[in-house]
């Protein structure tokens, strides 16, 4: 006999509605094997609520209709209520990127409320937080809800599913290598390519198209600053079990200019910008004449526990040089594979990937409640 | 309360003994959480029983062991029976390369007892076997034991999950591609490597020198038919839902020359190969002058249901074309990824690898009964 499993989605932006959307395609093929409906479905001002735990409908789905039809989103706390009330297995579906909502994780899962997320927050975040949530979810054995977050590092990509299939199967990891950021893969795959003699064009003209095509933050410097790719860093190190007291407590190299981190607006920092093109078209520049490339990656080097962030140079027919496009790359190194890495390549952004990579821990956990 | 479960393993070649090994550390490692042992460790002429379900010691097994200590083999019926009588839940790990063996995946699977497997010949032989072992399962939500096969292709690279992460989000798979065998990876990366113009040695003392370092099967011919290749192209075709009859069923080309199909040793083939160097040096060299490389590839085309295996030429940029040693790669495109693929690379095959794609499997096997 099938459990009944009901979920609640918090977040309705460009994943929130891609997940939505095949999540409705989920139930619609999957209706004879296993019985999944929302009952709750917010963003931060406005709520969908089903008071009796009827399906809410899933299709054609848009914000809009959230603000005309719904009413204020519950506390935590009467959210908590609201699904053990189900008397259903449940999950939590957050696809926001908040810390406020992060922080209760262990209050859901305690309450055996199970987690499916991209949200980089809770795995991200200052060390307690993380040893709460593991401390309090059944994935270890414990008594609580499961929590996956394969979304929070290269999104669909299999990344995390791949070191916990490592380390759990006793390989050693000895070294994470890669290009975590859609964005910053764009920017030095545009900047630098292997196959010209030197920068195209200036930085800042890249980082402009880049603003221009949506594939940087509003504000580039939220791509820029490094701390997306420090967060994922510290999601992985994590998984190898190394000690991270946050994000901030290892180097993380940001590109930019001192002077312009106190500029009041995007639109002022992206006029400063060219002002500071000869810096890094000079380190390009010199990574040329080495018959190198600049790329902005992360490593972990597990046994000497050196977690990194920053501008490194590589040969040209090295992987991480060649990739293309906004590609992710990772290169997971261990005693099993030896010199030559495991490597997972793909798209690491996009909200259609990123949505994938939260309905397949969904269905993981569907699995293993069912 | 955690569940008892008991494993059968049948198959203690290299693959066998590397899971053992790693089987007995995840016991120690898990042993607060988890309680698993073995109750039946065989090969094809002896087998350690334990009658009262005992755990069989893991630690220093060797296939001597079993030939001294050991009795006859169980039948199947009779190690079925022997595994429900148990109580407990079961798992069967199939190390073998057996067909018989795999011919009763379905008896296992209706008595609910739970199969991983490294064992291609299930999944890649006559379409009523794939059909009948899925049928009799319970992964699609059937009423008999889970059955789980991620080291048939790729060994402990995420290739099977990451098609059914694919498949089952909902995603369209519309083309797979790659090198998917380590023995004619290696060949061809020494044989027709980037770096050079052309050939830099026959073909025939690539073959040699694979089959001296062990990199071949004894026969190498068991290699150049193609048909393991064949076999791993027949599993991820029917993952993306096309009826494939069976691994001859779609055009294979082997790199055997016809007049040593018949040779009747491994010695005598490997002693007439030279004769045939010529052709498939022709085939590198008119590759080379238009910039590319050969090598020996899969591909899926979904949407037209062409499957095929054999020599295909690549750029040199190509990401098959820069492949080493013998590294596997796949590279899957879908409806989301778009043009550029998601790409799974890494050492395909050895033993230590292998067994932890089975292992892996056995820990999702015990994470969904648990």
């Amino acid at each position: 006999m099938t459990k009944d499993i009901k979920v609640a989605i918090i977040g309705v932006g460009g994943v929130g509605k891609a997940f939505i959307g095949q999540l409705a395609n989920f139930i619609k093929k999957n209706s004879s094997t296993v019985s999944v409906s929302a009952v709750y479905i917010a963003r931060s001002t406005a709520a969908l609520i089903s008071k009796d735990f009827s399906p809410l409908p899933l299709t054609a789905f848009a914000s809009e209709e959230l603000d005309a039809a719904g009413t204020a989103p519950l506390s935590v706390p009467d959210l908590i209520q609201f699904l053990k009330e189900s008397g259903s297995e449940t999950i939590l579906i957050d696809n926001t990127s908040s810390i406020e909502l992060a922080n209760t994780y262990p209050d859901f899962l305690k309450a055996g409320i199970n987690i499916a997320t991209p949200n980089k927050k809770g795995f991200s975040s200052e060390e307690k937080l993380w040893n709460d949530i593991f401390a309090a979810a059944g994935n270890n054995g414990g008594g609580g809800g499961y929590v996956f977050h394969e979304a929070t590092v290269g999104a669909g990509l299999p990344v995390i599913s791949t070191i916990k299939d490592l380390v759990d199967t006793g390989d050693e990891v000895t070294k994470v290598e890669g290009v975590f950021s859609g964005t910053m893969s764009f920017l030095f795959n545009e900047f630098a390519p292997i196959s010209s003699n030197g920068p195209v064009r200036a930085f800042s003209d890249v980082v402009k198209i880049a603003k221009d095509a949506g594939y940087t933050e509003p504000d580039p410097r939220d791509d820029l600053n490094g701390l997306d790719v420090a967060r994922k860093l510290t999601i992985l190190a994590r998984l190898c079990g190394l000690d991270i007291d946050s994000p901030t407590s290892f180097p993380v190299q940001s590109l930019i200019p001192k002077p312009l981190e106190s500029a009041s607006t995007s639109q002022e920092f992206m006029e400063g910008l060219p002002n500071f093109d000869s810096d890094i078209g000079l380190l390009a520049e010199n990574a040329q004449k080495e018959g190198k490339v600049i790329r902005f990656v992360g490593s972990i080097d597990v046994l000497s526990k050196a977690v990194k962030v920053g501008l490194e140079k590589f040969d040209i027919s090295h992987p991480i040089a060649g990739l293309k496009g906004s590609d992710n790359i990772i290169a997971f190194y261990t005693k099993r594979y030896g010199d030559r890495a495991l490597i997972v390549q793909g798209a690491g952004a996009g909200a259609e990937v990123t949505a994938m990579g939260v309905l397949s821990d969904v269905i993981k956990i569907i699995n293993r409640i069912k």
